[in-house]
């Protein structure tokens, strides 16, 4: 057990766990080019999802030795990433995550939904993925619960992110298969 | 028969059947260009539609001698998939087909919807076509349904989107027919 | 009577009527320049509102002596319409016009509004106009009454389309009139 | 009193006396540099608004010693307004103002929203403003309520244009207040 | 106590208070770069947050040595801020700020959007944060509580633009701290 691994809260160990399934590359040595993430996050969520995803990627890209530096920033609320992160994607960053807690309101949701159109234009302007991990206020019936979506979330895109830049085909060996980030997984059928 | 129509499930088989039109061509020898087809398919779906999708276009393609090389990328969710799909067109692909399926809660009719703002932004900078196969995971009562909408729905926009590419007269003659994709065809009537 | 007018269904008729305004024009022998007009049409459209368009645009064309070329793609559904029309344009079309007919549940509803977007957004592209002529499968209460829809819809955009090329005058002359297309005209009021 | 006051109606009138309070100005013989306003109006509204802007940008001009020239397209409905208003704008117009009147159905608010979004793409592709006047055909019970919204936003909002390009000190000195176009003003409150 | 604290509104002087942290800094004389703050709020809000931003921008800057120089330009309604916000980016400012407020109606909530949906292209044209301060109209059940809003969204906001150009690292101590403008701040949970 490397030092990465220890005293990760469950949901995070869980996640680097799937990841280590490249012992082979691991043992080969496999060389991996340093990649540049890009992060924001707000102060309007009510916890702290950067952390969470700061642990998921540190633990599993030294278990899989995977090189990632983040660069973060931190803006009010969700309409105030696109901005941001189209500034940190275009200061070199290879891919991006984004952290955000949309209220329950009628207005929230619209505040939410341009949010999300703008950082579907930024991908297209930079050519790269931002993975948006949005929990919704109304997404829990109380603190604990939402904490939990919140955790499970965060942790799970993290390493989606880095499968993205890593490890493209941990995604397809999961193609169709009812992954969920969040909740548990839903089921899958044969087609 | 030809060993590409051999085992196919009944959902292909009868698009492969109706992509068989043009004997003449074949007869004649007809030599198509190769079109390089850009797939993005998603973890999130309960389904493997990219697997129903290959097996059309393969079939088809061999059929009609119409030559087909397949480019594909698994990504988390909808989201995901217009940088995605961007990505594989710019590297050189011809055209692209997209399989998602979104959630039935409200938060997920507006994730599916950026998604499909996305999709159209990606073709009007692309000049290039990508469908959109998308089943709603509320459009079946259950997996068994959903599966049949899926199977049929991803094999006949694979052999449309092989129409655009080699045989665009063949959706010229369907036109204002009422053709669905997804379930049985609607009837139409003289304007 | 020119050959031209011979046989046409009432509803083109009307609106080539409505068009040979012209007189003094036409006498004077007054030339165009060649227009070549964009069509994309889908195989979900229940009816085919194309060849009521060519309908009207030939017959009116002649009686006008406007010279008309028309190029034409069929595409799967509305969604697919706005890459095709953006292609036919930057082939050298002057104008575009497109017949659609969006299903009546929720998620057409949607499709609908992304294909309108990309309507708006590739004739922004361009700086050429497209006319969408969408018939929603819930304007009338059976096939008949959303035939004569489609039928007066087509038809009075198409001439709206040709005006926009040849007389935009004709279009100054009924601003703020209450005209519409597909139904009668509303009731207009002096300011 | 000059000739351009003469016989307006009051609505017009009202906002004419509005603008003429920069006497100073005038007396100067202060020099303006003539503007050119696109203007782009629509065969489906039921009355004529770009009538009344007419006499408001010319009566207000006159008496403030203004320099006007008014370029003009009439389109048939609310969505072909962008693509024309970009045309005007592209040939050297100044500003823009727009005349619309959706109707009252679902889909008749989802063409105006389609529309609005087309206008916002426009204003930011040139750097110019477009005011929308819009008036929704269930603003008013009946014709003449219509009609005298109609009057009264489309005579100010010309106003409003004016104030922009010549002006824009008028649009500091109202900041906050609850300004209206169409009916009355809102109260307005300290902070 | 400086002169600017003096006579200052209590919602102002907190968020001025909020601000004054950094003694260190301002005891080391940190010179900062003057930044062009760009700022367009409208004639429709029925209350002045300009002056309420103006009041804790400058009293802000006063204490902690930041220089700024604000433009300003003000417009009819909502959706005249886009356009006129990037004017004002494009001469030079380093970001901007927008007060507006949009009205009850479910048309309001649709120009709201636009705005909105505006504002956020603005940003990712420039890379330029622009800080949306709108209020809706029935955010309060009446004017008193409406202005209390306003003068707490006006404020806080323009605290947070300072801290983005001036103290970033402010905005990232208080990340997933459920930061509100406009009311109190809702309650934060550990992850």
């Amino acid at each position: 057990m490397s030092d990465s691994e220890k005293n990760l809260p469950e949901a995070v160990q869980k996640n680097v766990n799937k990841a280590v399934g490249k012992k082979a590359d691991r043992k080969n040595g496999k060389n991996f080019q340093e990649k540049k993430i890009a992060v924001v996050d707000t102060m309007f969520a009510r916890g702290d999802m950067f952390r969470v995803a700061k642990e998921t990627i540190e633990s599993a890209s030294a278990e899989n030795n995977w090189k990632v530096k983040i660069l973060r920033r931190t803006v009010p609320g969700v309409k105030d990433i696109p901005v941001a992160i189209l500034n940190l994607l275009e200061q070199g960053c290879d891919a991006g995550i984004v952290f955000g807690m949309p209220g329950s309101q009628p207005v929230d949701k619209t505040c939410s939904h341009e949010a999300s159109l703008g950082i579907q234009q930024v991908q297209l302007m930079t050519r790269k993925t931002v993975l948006e991990v949005f929990v919704h206020e109304d997404e829990g019936a109380d603190a604990q619960e939402l904490a939990e979506i919140m955790r499970n979330r965060a942790s799970k895109h993290s390493l989606n992110l880095l499968w993205l830049l890593f490890s493209p085909e941990e995604l397809e060996k999961r193609a169709g298969s009812g992954e969920r980030q969040g909740r548990g997984n839903a089921s899958s059928f044969e087609l």
